[in-house]
């Protein structure tokens, strides 16, 4: 499916307000944006298929470098022909720079100038991860969409801390680059995209913000949101950097989030999001729809023979009843997860359909206003 | 799906030696025998959409209702409408009597001649399981093949013990059948086995086997094997057994077993198997193929491109490869328990169709043979 004379590229189609309805093209296929990135940590989609994945409308999956990086190795995704071919999705892959999940899960952290020295979490053994590192492997794993290595700090955090990682990040950028060029990245169509930093501080989100417009990267990414901070303040930090972001550039926020958080940053000019959320809530016991969530582990669902969602064309929202998805639950089935994370990317990919369609339209206000109403009027309005 | 005008029947399409070809009708379909039917333990065959489970080709799950009487409760499923809708399965459902699971997995168990007093593994709850109970719950289910409650002994057991054991069930298969009568299952078009026991004694076998051939069951099962005694006992258990058995009623041998246990209980006349082998197996990394076991825990998969068969239909077998399959294992993703269980599942089936096949075309011994001698070639044969 790979197609080598495609190259990554980014197409605006239409604008409304500040949402944008874009593709972007890569050498596995088109993305429409906004688009929701559905996260295949261990080259993965938790509990789903690839093929269902695909079903649901998602054209691009995340790769975690850091778990991929530990096993099964970039080296060895490598010999066995990338991770495409290894994962069993012909589609476009973004990954990460490994960054975020060693300063989350790894041992024994030293980071200075050079990069992160660690030893994994999973058998102690020590790594080293530079900027030119991530973006080798990152390589090895054959990554359509490509993220520098950046330094993501807790909030809050004091400002001469958010200004220290933003400035490191800042270098890691350039050398980020510098290594992508000459793995000849560019010529194989793939993208490399710079990650703002600034914790919550407007001003040095503007100044990361400018500085990485400075380098040629494909994409941007908003980092070091999601991480423990009020939604306004989130919301708050994209009014100050988007306006600073380049136009003819995708725009990610890393690690976002909530459909909530989806609908309000689209709004702000929010082009790609990646998220746990949908997947891991899946797995325990919740389940996301048109009308809000919905928690199956509740006792009044045990006797509720309505589905999910009876309108919806996918058939874990609409084929199985709430009481039975109650006690697959409650009895700790694998099914369970099965069918919640099924419903949940589903519901995730079409809230994003919604959005671009309204984005192409005309009409994102009003579909921003009506998608809240029937958050608000609850799930009993599904019946 | 239920047809209540279509009652329990068996028709026998050819044999070729004991073999036997059959079809088994239900209110709820056609079951193709020789047919393994795959556990569906607490309503669901664990890792798998039912759609897939019936896409491998099988006709007929099983439910056990020891697990069910406890969580959701029989008369939840009831007013659920019934198992099959409960679980999405609109095919055959065969009950057990919940006597095996009480025996081992419940607490504080106290068996007499009404029944077995137990506590629920789960909270602890109590309950009184009798013969008449246990059809009244399977009638409740709505299932369409019911077991009697019987007494299974561990083998080695002292003779005494054996026909102790033996004459309970033969005395529980009485009560059993009437209180199916009583509750109109016959007229429901459902049906019920007795079960023959009689541990590892030939004698005892004949006796329980001929005991329950007076009674008017719709078919008859062989339990209290496959509980630690060698093959070459429960295939001369079977030689003994099947003779008495009548010819114009389907035979079920419970809880079997290896794709090698259901090859030899076929060519001794066995028309229906369970076994929660291949779920579970596929649960724990070990796939089953046209060549033998596969563990894909084995280091030596860890850069292998091969799928588990090319050769085969099914997705699960042909679409990933062992390095894949090896990481997903070593990784603890689900995935590898949805792809192995899909695997394991369809080649089980591919085996039943083989067989059915074979005896329809009165070449199973050619096909016996042949089996075993791609069992015994291995599987690096696939290549």
């Amino acid at each position: 499916m790979s197609d080598t004379n495609r190259k990554f590229s980014f197409k605006l189609i239409a604008t409304d307000g500040n949402a944008r309805r874009g593709e972007i093209t890569t050498p596995h296929g088109v993305v429409r944006t906004p688009a929701f990135m559905p996260v295949g940590t261990q080259a993965t989609v938790k509990a789903m298929y690839p093929e269902q994945v695909r079903q649901t409308g998602a054209d691009v999956v995340l790769g975690n470098t850091y778990h991929l990086m530990l096993r099964p190795t970039a080296e060895r995704v490598d010999r066995l022909g990338g991770l495409h071919t290894f994962m069993n999705w012909p589609h476009t892959i973004l990954t990460d720079s490994g960054g975020f999940q060693v300063m989350s899960l790894a041992q024994l952290r030293k980071l200075d100038e050079a990069g992160v020295r660690f030893q994994s979490h999973i058998d102690g053994q020590k790594y080293h991860l530079t900027p030119e590192r991530s973006v080798e492997i990152q390589g090895l794993l054959g990554s359509d969409i490509q993220m520098q290595l950046d330094e993501c700090i807790r909030l809050p955090s004091a400002r001469e801390e958010v200004r220290r990682a933003m400035e490191l990040s800042l270098r890691w950028a350039e050398r980020s680059r510098r290594k992508f060029e000459d793995m000849g990245g560019p010529g194989k169509g793939q993208g490399l995209y710079g990650i703002v930093q600034g914790g919550d501080q407007p001003d040095m989100r503007v100044e990361s913000a400018e500085g990485l417009s400075k380098l040629p990267f494909e994409g941007y990414s908003v980092g070091g949101l999601a991480v423990g901070e009020p939604q306004h303040v989130m919301l708050e930090m994209l009014d100050v950097t988007v306006p600073v972001l380049p136009t003819d550039k995708p725009r990610y926020l890393m690690g976002v989030g909530t459909p909530d958080d989806l609908l309000e940053s689209v709004k702000r000019g929010i082009d790609q999001f990646d998220c746990v959320m949908p997947t891991r809530a899946g797995r325990h016991g919740l389940a996301y729809t048109r009308f809000g969530k919905v928690n199956l582990k509740n006792a009044r669902h045990q006797e509720d023979p309505r589905p999910l969602d009876e309108e919806s064309a996918c058939q874990a929202s609409s084929g199985y009843s709430r009481a039975y998805l109650h006690h697959l639950v409650r009895a700790g089935e694998g099914l369970a997860g099965m069918l919640l994370t099924w419903n949940n990317i589903n519901y995730y990919q079409q809230l994003m359909q919604g959005m671009r369609d309204a984005i192409e339209e005309s009409r994102f206000e009003e579909f921003y206003a009506r998608t809240k109403e029937d958050w608000a009027r609850g799930d009993i309005a599904a019946l």
